[in-house]
């Protein structure tokens, strides 16, 4: 196993495409922007995926599945959001191939199978949800509506990276209907709390909770509330966001329910969405220049033993203890993996699940046998210790916990640490350049500034945190008045 | 709860497209041919799609994604699955819209956004996949290569029907890869016996497993395996397949390995599917004049308790009893929903329940308060019966496995009483006219013959049965001689 992979502070962003494709995550198809997601990389999604689900079933949500495709006139209907995804979309324009008579066994679009009207390739389900909801809507007992979906959508993105920015990516899309402005709120609001407790429970990622600038909002959304991670190289990444779309898409689609006095009113929505970018923020955020680094809670396997021989005598008498070993662990709800290929060395074992970010393995030599120990070394730390048999399985299902913890805890640590309260322009640029990570400055509070700062720095407001403090001060850029401070940084 | 609902003896296919939506598993959508899958619909899609997970994870198997569109020249790579799909397909040929400037708010394809080579939506995925295993596939150590793919599809079906044939469905398709021919041919059958399994034990549909005759086979397949299973109004359904490619897609898209001898050689392949059309199977096989009956191993409620009350002590102390019973349920893994709604009536909440195919329901009145009783009515043969309180939650679940067995049971004799052998033409004729189902005839072996039997009577082969029997006799059409029986059916 030659890992050869390039390290961080050579080239962060090289480190990142190669680490994907090296760890089995994830590679480049031969279809223009679109990955394939492989075994490895999908079972990590998996868990991704089951735990939201249970987080969104224990909110009161129900999953369901609608068209892939939007016709034209419907994709249009809010204007606002059709303009924000028009310059970007998949259209599928004909329906049937032919043989192409002028080259023998190739095909060709039949031009007498052109759609009537276009479909567009889902970018979000909106349009296609709400056009449905008219029909499912009539009273306040029809609401409020709240149903997820699990789905793949497409953008058509010029410039891709695996997992970050991807032409087609799966993702789930939660679209509610509600009888009153505050209950959409409210949900927003708790939808944009399971995705932060989520990404520190899970994925060990701290996030700040926040509000887009109108700049950054979604587009048809009257807000956009989002969760902001901080990646190893100090660009921020929006890890999720709960959009409070107000009446807008009710209006577009004509959406008006009955309320317990009897009148006509409009529905007030929300939607809410995370991607396949989630695995992204997982590698940035933890691994390092031996691969990946994964979190207990969403490894595929938490626990590797290798096997350390020279004979057939021993490795059946490793394989013995080993096999009782991995029914333990089973029972413990610990996944675990025995690597028990007689193709390959130790060295070659160790440098693998080193790349792919296991956290815990158990090496089981003869001398262990002897001794009645195991090695147990810990991924995120590159630590080894001797420890005997007795009372592993509790052992270890604690070190797990722990890991999870301590990996979050770094994590937080280098973030606050990159958070830089500046109040000059000057200092903003300098850390931008230096230091990186958050800027905390004084902004205006117009479009116009945050535009101005993009162009010369690059950065972007990234949110305004809920907990801010009101705080009297000037724009960093403008010097008008401001009542508390944003975030800005680079972003993916 | 207004069920009106269209008897089958009437009409047997407006009954199954009114059923399918007044129970809430899905509708059309504002997209032509697309389904909108409902939360209740998806609900059981979701415990199909766990369970059959699970047994593909069982036997080795792991889960991967990989792109939604197909370029023209990969898609055409190998032949006989191009010409299969090409008359069916929607293709992406733009990737941006404008501003329409002859109309204000409204969008266009910008012509200026034209791709170079059309995208094809994946009707099926073996050519993008098999473009993908040419670069995880060298040795015969990366081999097998058991991947499965839960995807969405886009098959352009001119007419379309709910669940049955939609133009956009849900799926799952496995395609794997070995150095054998025989390890192939092994794992094409051991999933057909898997969804066998599935079918039985948790749809409680009986299945014939066979093999396809050269007409029916999949585009690209050298042999096609399936499952069939018989409807209510005597028409076959093709529930599952499982194709042998042999080395087509690996000679189409060059995929070879170096055995232990350091040969060359091309891969052999299978690829298999089920889709959202089980879900057509599962209510076309159990479900009566009075709505859906579910099989409780797939019911996303298997139990329903009803509260009857007249006033709000009797609510209260009728509540008390049924959460206590809700908690006793849980603990024995038994989804139950208690339906406390106080907006609707027990006789519009049986109508229901009873339409959407919940298994048992629990009646709870004043008088079983005092007496210590609860009325229990099945859904599957509509009787009821009062039981003591005392043991019910054991009761109830041996009660559940009890009923799925007896559906299974009861699909098992009308589909063996729906088996007809005949030996002339004219019976053959008659059978599909009047006691419809399965014909088990002797056939020469031709797609002529076929195809001729298809012109006149509808009916098509669908399958020749692994069990059948090695007879001699004449083909029922063309006299040939034969060397056993097929089964044909008209078929959905």
């Amino acid at each position: 196993m030659s890992k050869n992979l390039t390290k961080r502070e050579e080239d962060y962003s090289k480190w990142y495409n190669e680490l994907v494709v090296k760890a089995d995550l994830a590679e480049n198809s031969g279809v223009r922007g679109c990955m394939v997601i492989k075994p490895y990389g999908y079972a990590i999604w998996e868990k991704m995926q089951a735990e939201l689900d249970k987080m969104f079933k224990e909110t009161g949500h129900s999953n369901a599945y609608f068209p892939l495709f939007v016709p034209k006139s419907m994709f249009e209907a809010e204007e606002k959001n059709a303009e924000g995804f028009a310059k970007e979309c998949a259209i599928v324009t004909h329906y049937r191939l032919k043989n192409d008579e002028d080259k023998p066994g190739r095909l060709m679009v039949d031009p007498n199978a052109k759609l009537e009207e276009e479909l567009i390739v889902r970018p979000t389900s909106e349009a296609i949800i709400w056009s449905t909801y008219k029909n499912w809507i009539q009273s306040y007992r029809d609401l409020p509506l709240l149903i997820n979906q699990w789905a793949n959508v497409v953008r058509w993105e010029m410039r891709t990276r695996l997992f970050l920015r991807t032409a087609e990516f799966l993702w789930q899309e939660g679209h509610t209907a509600h009888a009153t402005k505050n209950e959409a709120l409210e949900e927003t609001i708790q939808m944009m709390n399971v995705y932060a407790d989520f990404a520190e429970r899970f994925m060990a990622i701290p996030v700040i909770k926040g509000v887009k600038s109108e700049n950054e909002r979604f587009a048809g959304a009257e807000e956009t509330y989002c969760i902001e991670a901080l990646m190893q190289d100090g660009k921020a990444l929006q890890a999720g966001t709960s959009h409070f779309l107000g009446q807008n898409f009710a209006k577009a689609f004509d959406v008006k329910f009955a309320n317990q006095e009897g009148k006509q009113d409009y529905v007030w929505g929300t939607s809410w969405g995370v991607s396949t970018r989630l695995m992204g923020a997982l590698v940035m955020t933890h691994s390092d220049d031996n691969g990946l680094v994964l979190p207990p809670n969403l490894a595929p396997i938490q626990v590797v033993i290798v096997p350390i021989f020279k004979t057939d005598e021993e490795f059946d008498a490793i394989s013995e203890v080993a096999n009782e070993l991995v029914s333990q662990f089973r029972r413990a709800n610990v996944s675990v993996k025995f690597d028990n290929r007689t193709t390959h060395k130790p060295g070659f074992k160790f440098a693998e699940w080193e790349l792919k970010g296991v956290p815990i393995r158990i090496a089981v030599g003869p001398k262990d046998l002897e001794n009645g120990t195991f090695e147990i070394a810990r991924r995120d730390t590159l630590t080894k210790e001797v420890k005997a048999k007795e009372g592993i399985v509790n052992y270890i299902t604690e070190l797990l916990d722990i890991i999870q913890k301590e990996l979050f805890e770094k994590a937080l640590n280098y973030r606050n640490n990159h958070i830089t309260e500046v109040n000059s322009f000057e200092e903003f640029k300098n850390v931008l350049e230096n230091k990186t990570g958050f800027v905390s400055a004084h902004w205006d509070g117009t479009g116009e500034t945050e535009e101005k700062i993009k162009e010369v720095t690059k950065a972007t407001i990234r949110c305004i945190p809920l907990d801010r403090k009101f705080e009297n001060g000037n724009c960093v850029f403008s010097g008008k008045e401001s009542v508390g401070r944003v975030l800005f940084a680079k972003a993916y």
